[in-house]
């Protein structure tokens, strides 16, 4: 096991109607006036933006707004936000949503307590934060675990970049997490979410390093119950316990906890960010499930007592003592059948991608010939143009 | 799954030569004296306690110590800490031990922060704390998870009480966990360890309430992991591996992440702490293994299919669907047999208590017929005497 540090201070407030203790929450830490960020039309129709600013004036808390966050949300869309924080002299950003809107939330967060420096430099890697607002969420998405993280990834349109980097400065304080606000996420949202959240554990898993008793046996655990709740929360949308136990899970999967005591290196999501940062249209879960079992067939031969471990633990497959990497294929084809029962793409040819931009997107990959991805196989250009035309598909 | 909140802010550094850091982390928390508290004369003739006050001369640190402290860690040398804290104006208590040190530092912090209030006062519920002085611990054993847990249990010697409360206040700013602190525990102190890490995960586990799927998940993994990490650690006190997955284990096993979304009441501490609180020479971890199998084949009835889940997720027993009784027992008896191949007791009788006292301990954990004990069975006074004289043993 490796050295680490493991600081997940968030406080998370999870059950059925928490959304509706949001003023009270906000009132308990002293905060006098909050941005409320938001997505799209559909917090407005189902009437939680209205429960949040009732419970917001019931106690005496001001508020300013800002919706209209889409799926790879904007750098644009921060700076907006930026400005109207430090305008309006506001305390604390509430995110009202899944994944990007508490990433354009971070994000706003840092420019705000930086307002010297420009806030891409943060992602670029040439400036670091030294002050941040603090963020609050309501979740109403399961995947991306940022309620619970220190991570936050956000798209620069000039150039189609998405990039991310981690800071605790702009971790969430709290995050209300009400499962039963995610009955309305539509099938494919759902699938979606279901191979992010097991994608972030996945990523961990499969990380540099040997076998790590608890921490693969706590990501092994959490695998299992994410797929049987993926599994019903697809069929049944309603189902309270599923979906209960996908926020959970998602939260847990990007805390750190399914990594302490080993080194990970993202290499998927780094794939999939050159993937929706050139096809904004592409679900960055999409993205994933048509990604991921290319990637892991290209990297097996470099870990296959792992991905043997990954078929016998989560997926219940008979060990072939003989030739492990008999069993180490079929777990990569139980995920890969996994997610194709929940409709989600497992090549990119499902996704529409054109076989002309692979190229150019394995060569922004790299930081235009700057990096490899580490990882328990590095990755160079070569390798992950390789994968990306696995992930075509025949 | 029933609604919860989860905060765990405690700063976890964990790994080999940790402990060294030690002055640099207080000074980054800009702390200027400390207490240091500490138990017996290991940590001062492993060369532990030097290492600390070097780390904390070298940043400039100053310190006062107090050591002394022995299982089950009375109120007395608490108040002697709390005067100390007071007259010397100590900022942070940095707990260098085990469970006992560091309930002790807990509970110093919690005297310290509300000087007006007889600090036994929060220990009978009579009153609550409103401030404490901030905690940090150096771990040397894994066991009682109090280095990531807001729980403290002191025994008051007048009466021989023992009693536990959860504080957020107290619970500590940063632990430092250093595996290797942990290669001189002995054989017997590494299995009551073990115990000990099992049944805060066992107690939430048989809580109230129904199948769990990502808590369950986690708890069961965990608990694999902790019985293979103690095998391993009771023949090879200096596997770094299995140290460290004990340690890791015991700070996750208390720190409510294995309850999530459940109720527990923590029935056989309840047990135990008349146990020890009676006898100071039981250590807490073989109370906990003499009266848990007990406890388990007497609460059985009340929650088979949970005992045959726990029997075939964690045991790897096969479920028998004729009689899910049989697989319950099975794993009872699997875990009954596990302790004494750690030669843990598994009756009282081999802790030597005399059938004599069984009345007047039930009696007391009723807090002399006050409470009973609620559960997923609730147990009156002929319920705790009943499973008392049921682990006397043959």
């Amino acid at each position: 096991m490796e050295n680490f540090e493991f600081y997940a201070p968030t406080r998370m407030i999870f059950g059925k109607d928490t959304h509706l203790q949001v003023g009270k929450i906000i009132k308990e830490y002293g905060f006098k006036k909050v941005l409320v960020h938001f997505g799209g039309s559909s917090a407005r129709k189902s009437g939680l933006l209205d429960a949040v600013f009732h419970s917001l004036e019931q106690e005496g808390i001001q508020y300013v707004t800002l919706g209209g966050v889409q799926a790879n949300p904007t750098l644009s869309m921060a700076k907006q936000g930026i400005e109207l924080c430090l305008k309006e002299k506001v305390e604390l950003v509430l995110a009202v949503g899944g994944g990007s809107v508490i990433d354009s939330s971070k994000c706003i967060a840092d420019g705000v307590g930086n307002p010297d420096v420009d806030v891409w430099k943060f992602f670029t890697k040439e400036a670091a934060p030294k002050k941040a607002l603090p963020v609050g969420t309501i979740l109403t998405l399961s995947a991306s675990g940022s309620e619970m993280s220190n991570s936050c990834v956000i798209t620069n349109e000039e150039g189609g970049l998405k990039r991310g980097f981690g800071s605790s400065l702009h971790r969430p304080l709290f995050s209300i997490c009400n499962p039963e606000l995610t009955y309305t996420v539509s099938k494919f949202q759902t699938g979606c979410g279901t191979v992010d959240i097991m994608m972030h554990t996945l990523e961990r898993y499969f990380g540099i390093g040997e076998a790590n008793g608890v921490t693969d046996r706590i990501a092994e655990g959490l695998l299992k119950s994410v797929i049987e709740a993926g599994r019903i929360a697809d069929r049944e949308p309603e189902n309270y316990e599923a979906r209960a136990n996908l926020m959970w899970a998602g939260s847990l999967s990007h805390n750190d906890l399914t990594s302490a005591g080993r080194s990970f290196m993202m290499q998927v999501h780094q794939l999939e960010h050159e993937l929706s940062g050139m096809y904004p249209r592409i679900a960055h879960g999409a993205g994933l499930s048509a990604l991921w079992p290319s990637w892991a067939r290209y990297v097996c031969a470099s870990g296959v007592e792992r991905f043997a471990q990954y078929a016998v633990r989560v997926w219940n497959i008979d060990m072939d003592f003989e030739n492990s990497m008999n069993t180490a294929l079929a777990g990569i084809q139980a995920t890969e059948d996994y997610f194709a029962s929940l409709d989600m793409p497992v090549t990119l040819k499902q996704l529409e991608v054109s076989p002309e931009v692979l190229e150019e997107m394995a060569h922004k990959c790299t930081f235009f010939g700057k990096r490899t991805l580490a990882g328990r196989k590095e990755l160079g250009e070569a390798d992950i143009l390789a994968i990306y035309k696995a992930a075509m598909g025949a």
